[in-house]
């Protein structure tokens, strides 16, 4: 099946744009007036709507703008119950309680495998319906071998992008026994999860994993055939963005305490930082620096995190807003993170861009520009979204 | 035609609730396990699920929220083009241009009736989507009689809650000539206005319009039958808010930087106080202090101010979610202020709680409760909008 997107009045291709065309310093590689090819699952053409080859069925876009499919590099979508309450209570004043983490655990063991099933295809459904066609979701509310594999074979029923993260927190059961937790992810949890994963993460913070336990879950996954990414620096500064540049982890995420080595191994590394605007939105936390970031040649990436303790949002479009309001990236900028920069995030090549022999995942919005995801922040504006060149919303 | 909505999980009715509820501080008025009736285009009977009455279609809300529709009571929903470029060189740095809104007089009077008409009807759909089933618009892009005229003529097709603002900023063709402008406006354009109008504005604000020329304005459409309304305090202190108390305004919108005089004489009146915090998210402008405001017992609305220069958000679950985080309201205090707030704002007395005899204007969540609006920025939450009893959504 050939589908011609034609008559787009802005399209964000992420990829470099022919000679004629000015770039300047676009990151989105923008052509206006432009036509997307579909065949099948893939990309075919890329070009001036004029120029447009004939196709089966042809949609206008009446001018509208075309971006790639979100691609959210960071979430955690297989778990139960919510937490409402402490929400609540924490915009009222009350302290980031870490323990809220440890009330998501239960009520993730004590649900079945088809309620966590209902919840997590009922986060899918909406997050496309917000434009993202592909998503990475993380295990960390098992914490015990049977609940981990759970999460991770549920997780893999769904997207590839499956990552193992048994060293989320210590659970209450091993309180003052991190390293026999450590022994336990790494040992027992870790062969029963890693035939379902494609990454292993950690979170390297003061109150969860030390440095050198981290290295220990982080390499005994790679030994596995995972491959590392790893959340850091979210809390205070540390040297988990050292550990994760020399065991050449895709992602760091979080990044909000960085010293200038971090930036500079960063910068002189294949890792992305990837940034989680709704965790600093839902917390009253401090917004990383994405200007000095991208200033020193990082790559970024922009995710949800969606969690129910510290960010409980889908919205890719709403972390751009806040991305843009907050840490001082130009819309231009957010847009690419939230999709070439995700794709990079995940060491994928065949999503983020539009460009010939990509996966056809894009979306349609109902206005002329990617600037409105931002500059109409909270309002629905997507029209169309195709995942592997089938129409899914 | 009597359609009973039960199972509703959490029922915010913003009404005095049975003395049998422990209703501690809650502005809600919540209830649990309960039903609403709704008879035509009211609302008939509300109580325990338990007790409902029968009906001829029941609504199964399978324990999830239901809360009144949303009173957006501040909109600037007809004019022409967009200012996208503007906003995304704001936040890039550059200063919020007041000359920006002659850009959109420019385009508004090019406009014609029919595409002014598309434009607005659109804006509309996409408000009920989002849970709001009354607003409020004003005109102020017209600035000559004709255009205003046309202005709130089209605004009357769709509301009655229409504001006749052409003392919104000067002109260009009245550049220093602010009295004459004035003049036109208490003049003949009020005649060409005042018959599709309910209520008359002015900014009050240095650069705008002067503490005198306001009241001549304000006066003005009072003489005409008009009830005033006022901008004021946004950019810096000044008079706008004790004059709009003492001409018994029924709202002033904004109010950033009040006076405690200012506080207290809108606390001894019936005067509202409107947020509006898509305007401070998308202006980089400090926050109003909610908290202050509702200590001090002044009755507070949140609204969009949807318009193409400082807050192009249609999207009211999203200024609730930067009022609970930027503005120190609780979630219950934010949601009041989005549908009992309103309705204050706009004199109402038919709209924005759930109680027999009031119109049947109710959106059902798909969350279990409101907190998610939230709890979970950006996503879109609403399944189900009845307006005058009617489905809309
Ligand atoms: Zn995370
Ligand atoms: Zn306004």
């Amino acid at each position: 099946m050939r589908i011609l997107i034609t008559n787009i009045g802005e399209l964000t291709t992420n990829a470099p744009v022919p000679e004629h065309v000015e770039a300047g310093d676009d990151p989105c590689g923008t052509l206006h007036d432009a036509a997307v090819l579909i065949d099948g699952d893939r990309i075919a053409w890329v070009g001036p709507a004029a120029d447009a080859p004939d196709a089966e069925e042809t949609i206008d876009a009446e001018g509208r703008a075309v971006i790639p499919g979100f691609v959210d590099s960071h979430s955690h979508l297989v778990f139960g119950g919510d937490r409402a309450a402490e929400f609540e209570a924490r915009m009222q004043g009350q302290k980031y309680a870490a323990g809220g983490i440890r009330s998501t655990v239960a009520a993730t063991r004590a649900a079945t495998d088809d309620e966590l099933r209902i919840r997590l295809r009922g986060f899918l459904d909406e997050m496309l319906a917000q434009g993202t066609t592909t998503v990475e979701i993380k295990s960390g509310y098992g914490l015990d071998v049977a609940t981990e594999e759970r999460l991770v074979r549920l997780a893999a029923e769904v997207t590839p992008e499956v990552t193992f993260l048994g060293a989320h927190v210590v659970p209450a059961e091993y309180a003052d026994r991190g390293d026999d937790y450590v022994a336990l992810v790494t040992g027992e949890m870790l062969d029963a999860c890693a035939p379902h994963a494609k990454w292993i993460d950690v979170f390297c913070e003061t109150g969860a994993f030390t440095v050198p336990q981290s290295r220990r879950v982080l390499e005994a996954g790679i030994a596995r055939g995972l491959q590392p990414r790893v959340h850091a620096s979210q809390l205070g500064p540390g040297e988990g963005v050292q550990l994760a540049v020399e065991l050449g982890a895709a992602s760091i995420d979080h990044g909000t305490y960085l010293t200038e080595d971090d930036v500079t191994a960063l910068a002189g590394s294949e890792t992305v930082l990837t940034l989680l605007p709704g965790v600093e939105f839902s917390t009253r936390q401090p917004y990383p620096d994405a200007r000095r970031l991208i200033d020193a040649g990082v790559t970024v990436a922009i995710a949800c995190d969606t969690n129910p303790g510290s960010s409980f949002t889908s919205s890719m479009p709403f972390c751009i807003a806040v991305a843009v309001r907050d840490m001082r990236m130009t819309v231009a900028e957010a847009i690419h993170a939230a999709t070439a920069g995700g794709a990079a995030a995940l060491r994928r090549t065949d999503i983020g861009r539009i460009a010939p022999g990509l996966r056809a995942d894009l979306v349609l919005l109902k206005s002329p520009s990617r600037v409105h995801l931002a500059y109409r922040p909270g309002v629905p504006l997507v029209d169309a979204v195709w995942k592997d060149g089938v129409r899914a919303v």
